[in-house]
């Protein structure tokens, strides 16, 4: 039953463009799930010295290049941005911790059912937290999840921006300093909300598919 | 940062009302998710005889009972009752294999973010596909997935009558006949659809939690 | 003009699959609006003898076997398992009593505008209540009622759970706390409500009709 | 059972403002549903001689006056530029038959809840089609009756108007002309369905309760 | 970059029915957004004495006469009920200020991005006020405006009443009423909002083009 | 009527948190709309060198350095991503033309009511459009404008992926191909509109405010 069912469930049912991901040689054969990574016929580019350096900085830390900055790397100047907005936003000085970011992250994208930042942005929740079903829980239906009233406050704000964002006033403001949010935080909540509205909207667009990896990580 | 991030996403920050799980007592330690399994109180009642022995059959061959059984469990006519239509129409005579019935219970759990059900039937799809992938995709956004025709056809079909129930006419029929599926098959997608439209709600209803050992089955 | 327009409103502008109602025989002349009872050709199976004398009982008691019986009745296991089911939630003991029930049913399948519920147990409402005024309001819109607090939070709880399930949490099943309703109230509401979500996803999957006779029943 | 529900049902839960109803003194007990007419606290002015006129050929000839009528009574320049549209309307010279219009009433208002506009103009379906059902259809879910092409065509532009307005085009229009509609006809599709689209809102801001009569009529 | 923009922009995609603008032939060319008025051809009928003297007065007075009288002019039943209507609304004895309704008009014609009424009274908004941004955030979003406690109740309800007419009950009056609104001004705000369901209703149905001249009036 | 309507509508309701902005200092009064800018109290960060070059280039080039500038000045790395980001997006190479970018700008901004977006980037369509009218419906309705079908499929598949990302599939990137679209151009189309998904929700979450300036802009 299972076999039968897997053989029927991989058969690809539309072919998408092909985009070589010449940065991953080293798995041994395809994965149906990351290759092509977008459909959209986008040839690489030329990576600049500080994107070579940077892909294989991720090569060296992660073991494998996002497919989102394989995605980008058509043209060097959008990636270069969206390497250093992601960068400051995401890894950056903050008043919220990186899993609290992630959490906004999978919460936003959990809204948008947007199958490329829930995987690759799922684990990075599993891996900050060490709690797996955090991951899940973000993924899923974060009101699942038993959270602080902090964290509950903030992705409660993040959520409304995803989907009302024109219903967003002061009250709503007012909230987040009651839990403890100072003004910066609130902006980089925001800034994180707004930021994968974009992404999840950019891989729709392109239909990017994230790397196999991520599934497995810190499960 | 990992440690203290997990640290926060454990404090539970409100206190549902007791439910013992008495069925259990071989786990070592309490876990933060599925205990209590219902925000209701309602206590246990002695089982029946035929239900003593489905739980003895549950804990015999699955090494648990899931929770969703000790839920129901406080009154034997709704425990039988539940337990006769889901066998029936999950694991009963049908065209749709099982695989595909579990396709259809997490894809129409994702549009209702029903916690309960996209872990534990999640984990159905992952076992009965041996694809990790494809139970993450219909959890997330069953389009993501690369499908044959008849089961795009099919989920979009569960989806549909999830979402708008009242647009569902005989062009969706046709539609589903044109992809091969028989009458009584129609009758089965919408009798798989509609049982997870109740056990979505009646989960959210009690704030229900799964058994903990779904998240790591079949990765 | 009342003759002509009736004259182009019978018109049958679409013909779905046939499927024989052998149980009402007693009928003059074939009723547009119950038969077919489905749209799907489901040949009816040999009545089991429980199933075969709770139909008896029906005709005797109601003067005529529900549709929804019949459109079962293509599988005695699926028909008993409905049948055990509905029988315990509607008319089982509970803290509500079975005209509540019977308003749940109504005001869900309004939000889901299910033609085959509110013809059914819109005179249900009409019948236990006395009141046939009581059964337009649940059908058309349940907020033009004047109910008791009570009542009005019970089916607040019922039509959010069917609209935005995802929603309820536990400041929901507090409002009923408050408004008098047990632990074993509050999973009876839910019950009754998943079980209408389920009932009107299939009776839309399937195309199901009501018994003409329930229109005239309790004006 | 049936009658201690009824007590329930009946005890008014809130109190709205009273509006006296003069124009119906033969009612032998207030009925709970149809006084006060309207939850704002305005008194009725002096009718015009032509509203006289007109509020006596509404009780001669349907032996009440609408409520809606007594609820515009509060201002003679309001009611008679209702009366004049509405008459125009519904009663003048269309494409449309009266039943179609009729039609469209309700089928709007059902997509609004309208709890006045689908008792009153439910009644209108009923008696101008003399077909009970018919009415009850357009009030539950216009797509369950089985209509003609040309009303099937027609409903579905009025609904269309009525939750998406904005995505009304070119194409709209000319699927109505290729259902045999004038252009001319496509003007009244759209004007019944904005009068009803005003009509509900009205009734809803003002708590506007129909005639208990209706409720009995051509059933 | 500019000029060929234009260019592209002004290309008439698609030809609707034609409809002659005889009042005003002083135009010296005809403008690509307010010819034809309307998407339907309807022939305009003789002018009564009545129309013709409002028509003339409108011409004296503002330069033109509005789009939306001459859509209406195929047939002085209906263009005379029309106006009735609208003058005693828009331009009649309130407790509402003319600004006040024409901030209904936009802001509801905003929620149903109506271009016709959005534009024409977006105008009356700038000229009321003599404040064009006004005008703007009543047509981009109500709540960016800096308004009067008074004002936002107002706006919110006629909102509400706009997105979800059902969901409008006493306790929304009440709150108009603690924001110093009469149970007459509650009649008139929901008379005004439903008023332009309607309209902007009947501007999508028949496809209606504002006059050019409104867009930079009161700038 | 109009002077004492104005005299309500500039009566400023809430007074939210202030924020300087010094680099308008001819601004010969404070204008109640663009002052402060955002309802977070960040303090202006001392500006980078090229950042500083950058605003000198607004002033000299604009006459006024754009609000979004402004607001985003509390954090250079958070500045300088954005600009570089938008700079590439809407001003570098594409086969899309500044004037259809800025169109996709307002009419993804549509849908979210983003204020500051519509206010600054419909000033944008109208100055490179020379049209006033198109701007104007870009931010009402862009479905009212006579477009080409080139635009009107990159505008339909934007405003898709603004509001239901989840249902973009490869069928809509196909309708941009057939319509004349380059993968690159289908990237950019994504690009452009996720970025106002984004701009529009750190806009929402600040309360972000735009430069008075652009309301008369090419008018």
């Amino acid at each position: 039953m299972a076999k039968a069912g897997k053989k029927a469930a991989n058969k690809t049912a539309k072919q998408p463009a092909v985009k070589s991901a010449p940065v991953k040689p080293a798995h041994p054969k395809p994965q149906a799930d990351d290759a092509p990574i977008i459909a959209l016929n986008l040839p690489p580019a030329k990576l600049s010295p500080a994107m070579a350096a940077y892909f294989k900085k991720c090569q060296d830390k992660l073991g494998f290049v996002p497919n989102v900055l394989l995605a980008y790397a058509f043209d060097m100047a959008k990636l270069e941005a969206f390497v250093a907005m992601y960068n400051d936003l995401m890894l950056g000085d903050s008043g919220l911790s990186k899993l609290e970011r992630e959490m906004i992250a999978v919460a936003v994208s959990s809204q948008n059912r947007c199958y490329y930042c829930l995987v690759a942005h799922g684990a990075a929740v599993r891996q900050y937290s060490g709690n797996p079903i955090l991951g899940e829980q973000m993924a899923m239906n974060y009101r699942a999840a038993r959270l602080s009233k902090r964290q509950r406050a903030m992705l409660d704000f993040a959520v409304k921006l995803t989907l009302s964002p024109w219903g967003v006033e002061d009250g709503d403001r007012e909230r987040l300093r009651r839990a403890g949010f100072s003004d910066r935080d609130i902006w980089d909540i925001g800034a994180v909300a707004g930021f994968f509205a974009m992404s999840n909207r950019i891989a729709f667009a392109s239909d990017m598919r994230p790397n196999t990896v991520y599934h497995a990580q810190a499960r």
